[in-house]
């Protein structure tokens, strides 16, 4: 039995997705970020990080437990100790890691800093709100591009559509909607529409 | 040959330092970005993005050519190709993916950020320079916590280390530096003399 910890957040949101998809046994830790339970001395232990998402795998690598942190990372672990939504041929596996670290570098930390600033920040800062909401926009439309060529980011469903997920899930937080990006309101469609993808957000929702 | 776009950018370095310790023939191709070189049809046809580095392998998968992006993304199909700086242990490779991951979505848009607010902002943003340089000494430091505990960051010198030398090379643009990481500062100094990283930074900054 695989524990999660794990919060109602973008990045949190792909691994129970991932979990549901292999058909893993999984327990969700719930770790409520609002009241800071990520900056506990045992939270701490688990990711010096002071973030969610981690997973405790007790059959890791040579049966011994395994602690992990970075959704992304998780996702790779799980892909190749399930043998699933890893593509075996190498174009695709190429473009899953481009689009992975496409999210984790250039969409995610846009999104993330474009809700900051419009919705958080304690003092109005008009030249931060401007530059991340313009870089969330922008990073929105290079993921639509691809997906006018593709189905899938990486062609066929995979990690790397799961990674993209979290924060296109948590898009409002960020000020962005998909009134210009078609292809990207396609897949992000057929993906809610994935049984797995309804459990994770049901659970974690709860 | 691979063709290898990029400039003396924290991004980019990662690529020739990787090409120079397995060894492959490559061809240097710079690309200025501040002269806006990066949003040119031409370049926008190799990387939609608009950002180097970008490799062009004419021997990719099936022999044929690959454009690839990203360049952890490019580090990974490198070490793959090359079949070196992928740790074999399982555990090990655990470890890389997580501090890559850690470095594309936290320490590189901290670092990039904290450089941006202080030094190149059109006007001032003192919310932005608190939060970015905060986040940029914060995460330097959780680094500086799993050195201490391991040489390098899967273990064994591997990607992991190429991929988070980028931005600690320009560390100064985003105003940190190693009085409060000995570690860090330990680990760097051994990446700095590594024959392959003076080759990658001399060709670069030609
Ligand atoms: N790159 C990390 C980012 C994790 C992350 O940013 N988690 C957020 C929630 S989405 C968090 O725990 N924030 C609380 C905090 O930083 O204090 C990942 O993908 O796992
Ligand atoms: N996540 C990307 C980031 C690439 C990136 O940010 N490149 C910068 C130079 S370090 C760039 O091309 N900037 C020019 C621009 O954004 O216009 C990677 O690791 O390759």
């Amino acid at each position: 039995m695989i524990d999660l910890y794990a919060f109602a957040t973008p990045n949190s949101v792909k691994v129970p997705v991932m979990l549901e998809e292999v058909g893993a046994a999984y327990r969700l830790i719930k770790v409520n970020i609002r009241a800071g339970e990520q900056k506990t001395p045992e939270f701490l232990a688990l990711n010096p990080n002071g973030k969610v998402p981690v997973i405790v795998d007790p059959q890791g690598p040579h049966g011994a437990p395994v602690t992990i942190t970075e959704s992304a990372a998780i996702l790779i672990y799980l892909g190749e100790k399930f043998g699933r939504l890893i593509p075996a041929d190498p174009v695709g596996r190429i473009r899953m890691f481009e689009w992975m670290f496409f999210h984790a570098s250039g969409l995610g930390p846009a999104f993330g800093q474009s809700g900051y600033f419009q919705k958080l920040a304690p003092t109005p800062a008009p030249l931060a709100i401007e530059r991340f909401s313009t870089e969330a926009r922008r990073t929105l439309a290079v993921l639509d591009r691809r997906l006018r060529d593709a189905e899938y980011l990486a062609g066929e469903y995979s990690v790397a559509d799961i990674v993209n997920f979290g924060w296109i899930w948590r898009r409002e937080f960020a000020g962005v909607d998909f009134s210009e990006t078609p292809n990207v309101a396609r897949w992000y469609a057929s993906l809610e529409q994935r049984p797995a993808v309804s459990r994770a957000i049901a659970k974690l929702s709860a």
